[in-house]
């Protein structure tokens, strides 16, 4: 940090960046007001677009328009270089690293290694990618600790919507001992949809031109994804210090139409259900469908809409709800993760 | 403040009091090795029970103890005083004051000038009574502004549920455009009740005998305890500085049997819905009861468990659910602001 400048560090510019880039030009002004602080954009890296970087501060504007014209960066400009996210991570000068680049679910590399660069380098870190916090984060939270510096990963289980903020900032001396969520909006709108009596394959290409459903969709209709969110969730939330591969884990990929049916005559729907609570001392991690009373909360929980219930030791069950998201929503998650990074980076 | 001790004077001392002072006493030792301080209880008053001070801290173990047995501060001992909660509000030497006195609902007082007389004295202050947030928050909060204090009041709309804190230290940067909530228990058990075939007369009495049910529930019935939340929820959300006679107003009493029968026919169920949003560039606030489809995440919303959603533009619709509350969670709410104020009391 110089001049009262703050120097950040984006990897991966997929539509979580290029949001999150909007909302840097959006809130200047009032980002200054509140911390004094100009957010200069220092390194942006792409797998397939290119990389830039520039000490001064990248012209966000410039490169937004660059994308939407050229679909890649500019390669006649003088801030475009030929280098990788790890060697923006190890090599540039900047204050924040921003970690967006895809998820890779079997392993959270190479994330990991992006931000541990920087957290041994005493940069602060964000990511949005849910890899790190699945398969790394004990280490990846003693890295940050032990180089007195801060790691938030608000978006990685419910976009913008506060849950690890929630529990760190409102739920104060508060113990977790449980917690339910829908968290996959693939496998809940899937759901949905074969109980309205369509085939498997026709809602997979539905969800997929609507725009929430993968190409390859078996990491959610298996429970994967669910299962590294699970992770997430009880590795932050519940110390659990577990992997993907340990939630006891079943996707929706043998629900049939019948079962359905047969649960809708007992008043019940099914959903993928994301489970960690505590048997004998241990945290116990689990993915499935199981079938919810329609009179439930859960079982309201429709399309891409997405809850968790948090129990507590002091507070009972807390839950929040996230409406409907769209990518702004993810885009404010990783604002909000730099604001609490500039409020807080004074204090440690 | 003097040699690592908070001075707390508690104005009140019902449920809420006393299970916020067992609380106290379990998390002395965590709050020390937090914050290193200790908090040191110097007055509790009360209307029927007695008053208290002692300026090196009540023993509030025996306190609780003496209600146990005598239904009454023991007047036998050194610390039983002769005054009122306003003289302890204006003479005691302490660092916050707790207003936890009943609410007046229609006028708030004379919580606003126990609360006042803190600030003014340039003492913080926390309120678990919604009156001051309903009828005089702008005065309120200009006062603590003014002296440099903190005045919070977690509780009043979702007892230890984050609403306020929520949108402070979660939403950062975000502006509120619409709310929309069932806070409201007893009009919630009530129509529940009736939709079940019982009567009016009927279901007052369970719900009195079960506790969630007040004596005189006109204020309940008629909807003034939600327009008393909705005002508050708008006066610190909205900035709408109004009060609950401001609140487009009505109440449950003339809902009949056969009119939710007859919405059932719709798939809706009947609700007292608490409203706010902007209309042509105005605050507007209604507290009414709708007609809510069963598909909906409100329609689920039973008995004493409430919700509040709350719309941003940065955020989206994002919602908070309180599940079946007990008195404990209501003081969480109470030591939820008194651990914000000893957060936040160096930085202001």
């Amino acid at each position: 940090m110089t001049n009262n400048n703050i120097k950040i560090a984006i990897l991966g510019f997929g539509n979580v960046g290029r949001a999150f880039a909007k909302l840097l030009i959006e809130k200047e002004k009032e980002i200054f007001e509140e911390f004094n602080l100009n957010i200069r954009v220092v390194a942006i890296s792409t797998k397939s677009k290119g990389c830039l970087v520039n000490e001064n501060g990248i012209d966000l504007t410039g490169v937004l328009n660059d994308l939407e014209v050229l679909n890649h960066f500019d390669k006649n400009k003088s801030d475009y270089k030929d280098i990788s996210s790890m060697e923006v991570a190890e090599n540039v000068d900047y204050d924040i690293l921003f970690e967006l680049t895809p998820l890779k679910i079997f392993s959270g590399q190479p994330a990991i290694d992006h931000i541990a660069a920087a957290l041994k380098r005493k940069k602060h870190a964000v990511s949005a990618n849910k890899g790190p916090i699945a398969w790394a984060f004990e280490y990846l939270r003693d890295l940050a600790g032990k180089n007195k510096v801060l790691f938030y990963y608000e978006t990685t289980v419910m976009d913008g919507t506060p849950v690890f903020n929630l529990v760190d900032e409102t739920l104060k001396f508060c113990k977790v001992t449980k917690i339910i969520g829908i968290l996959n909006s693939t496998t809940n709108f899937i759901l949905e949809e074969i109980a309205n009596g369509k085939l498997y394959d026709e809602v997979i290409e539905e969800g997929k031109k609507r725009g929430f459903v993968e190409e390859d969709p078996s990491m959610d209709i298996e429970g994967w994804d669910a299962a590294a969110k699970t992770a997430a969730l009880l590795n932050v939330l519940m110390g659990a210090n577990i992997t993907p591969n340990d939630v006891d884990r079943k996707g929706i990929e043998d629900i049939t139409y019948e079962q359905i049916k047969e649960a809708e005559k007992r008043d019940n729907v099914i959903k993928l259900i994301c489970y960690g609570g505590i048997e004998n001392g241990k945290v116990i991690a689990k993915v499935q469908p199981e079938e919810i009373h329609k009179n439930s909360l859960l079982s309201n929980i429709k399309g891409t809409t997405s809850i968790v219930s948090i129990t507590t030791d002091l507070m009972g069950t807390v839950s929040v709800v996230e409406h409907e998201p769209e990518i702004e929503q993810t885009a404010y998650g990783v604002f909000s993760d730099l604001i609490r990074v500039l409020s807080n980076m004074q204090r440690i």
